[in-house]
């Protein structure tokens, strides 16, 4: 049964308690320089420092007392896996979490501190993939993919479903895409009244090329500054997409570190490279959203202050 | 007439329709390093991006018609200029910042971009209060100074006003000290009932030694990282604060920048070095505010990204 609002309201109940409702904060600055009426989430205040908590929460909490019985398993660069842990923590259940061995040190901390057991592999996505799947032969446990599963992607939406209710008449809402969990869910909450842009670096432009061609593309070596955005659409995410997406806009890596830089100095939010591609896309497009009030998502805040891109 | 409440109160009737009341956060994370229950005032989310441009509406709004009719002028090092820059727009008269050369670019910009018109002189007080002193010759403008002003001090207390409508049962508030203009003011809101605490650089120790030694120190080059901080106590400032002030803290330029590090990656926001001194403080008295209510000032959040202490 493919997913409906209803699941992503349901997703809400379950773990509002758990996440934050996360303010949502404008920039007459940003305004101007714009020519629209910027309305950001701030999920990079959320929990774990990303939406990532709302996903994991949904999924952890949707397990039966059997499934979760063994912990849960994942591979992750940094925020799913951190927020994953701490979902885990509330069951009381450990979590296992497949690393690249190029993750940020940062993002690895975190998991850490969540209490997680890291597992490090080669960055490929097959590597990764391999190594999980013996993580979960060994351990039993039960996998939550990061943003290839119903449980996730319905987490991941109920971020839409605050926004909505923060701001009224919004004529667009536009999200950083990695693997797509995120969009999907968002997309599932707005459509058809509200538009759903995902907003992608340059240097990983699987998703643009997939929702444009019509066919999943799942080969290919994503390289940009966006850590959190290094992977592949996933095939729900994709499915998804396709049908409740207006479009899904390319933004260069000097756009993302650009906008990223106007994020910190404007807004005054530490947020990660990945949050910093809807606003580049919003300034790159600047003639199509003119004058349009538009919901822009924060997707994380986890950096590492000795390797920044300023 | 010395100020009184009744003042702050006057002040935050005159100023509310044009500054931001600041929202209040917290940190888990945070309280869990210190052993206190922290609450953050963001003041580097103000308008201007620092509570200046409180005591600077304040300032240029009480002035007659006649006294504003030739502009205001002032000496800072930055956000003092920029704020009283816009305050100088709200009533459509022109601001003359006098600013050390050695001033931050970041800083000089913003003002810049507020309309104020800035001369440029050598970076001790000396040189900048005689450079003054000739542009208002020139000019008939109106000074407003920095922090040694009533009208500057009942602005800045408006802070504590609101801080105390935010937050309950507060033990203390804990305020950066430069010249003293937001210490004075938030003390003469709390005091008795609440301590005030001053928190200032050990390499700009003035506020510290005249506090303690009963006189006013007014010949010191203050050398630290926190360009908001680097000048001395006012006059005005040290009779109130040697009263209604509990203690001024000292903290080293490391410790600074290492709460600065924690104010960015874990409460995301970006602050600059002089709205790190309070948490430092917490941090190295950590046995003196364990379990208390502490709300703390983050005072500005206008850095150079291309400047940065990590």
């Amino acid at each position: 049964m493919p997913l409906t609002i209803k699941d992503i309201e349901t997703a809400h109940l379950r773990i509002r308690q758990y996440v934050h409702n996360t303010s949502v904060v404008t920039s007459d600055l940003l305004d101007e320089l714009t020519g629209c009426r910027l309305f950001f989430k701030c999920e990079h205040l959320q929990k774990a420092g990303a939406f990532k908590s709302r996903g994991a929460v949904n999924a952890v909490l949707s397990l039966s007392d059997v499934e979760a019985s063994k912990g849960v398993a994942t591979h992750s660069s940094g925020n799913h896996g951190a927020a994953l842990a701490r979902a885990a923590r509330i069951r009381n259940i450990p979590a296992y979490v497949v690393v690249p061995g190029n993750a940020r040190q940062a993002k690895k901390d975190a998991m850490r501190s969540y209490g997680a057991e890291l597992i490090e592999c080669e960055s490929t996505l097959t590597a990764r993939q391999e190594m999980l799947t013996r993580v979960v032969r060994d351990t039993g446990a039960a996998i939550v993919h990061p943003y290839d599963d119903d449980r996730v992607i319905a987490g991941q939406g109920t971020t839409a479903l605050e926004l909505f209710d923060q701001v009224v008449d919004l004529d667009a809402v536009i999200v950083p895409v990695g693997g797509g969990g995120l969009l999907a869910g968002c997309a599932i909450v707005a459509y058809p009244k509200v538009h759903v842009y995902g907003a992608e670096p340059e240097m990983a432009d699987d998703a643009h090329r997939s929702f444009n061609g019509g066919d999943l593309i799942t080969h290919h070596v994503p390289k940009t500054i966006c850590d959190g955005l290094q992977t592949t659409l996933g095939q729900r995410n994709f499915e998804i997409i396709q049908h409740k997406v207006t479009d899904i806009l390319l933004v260069s890596e000097k756009e993302i570190v650009d906008a990223m830089s106007l994020l910190w100095t404007r807004l005054k939010q530490v947020v990660e490279p990945s949050s910093a591609v809807t606003l580049a896309a919003v300034i790159r497009n600047r003639n199509v959203f003119q004058g349009q009030r538009l919901g822009l998502i924060l997707t994380g805040g986890n950096v590492d202050l000795n390797d920044l891109p300023f």
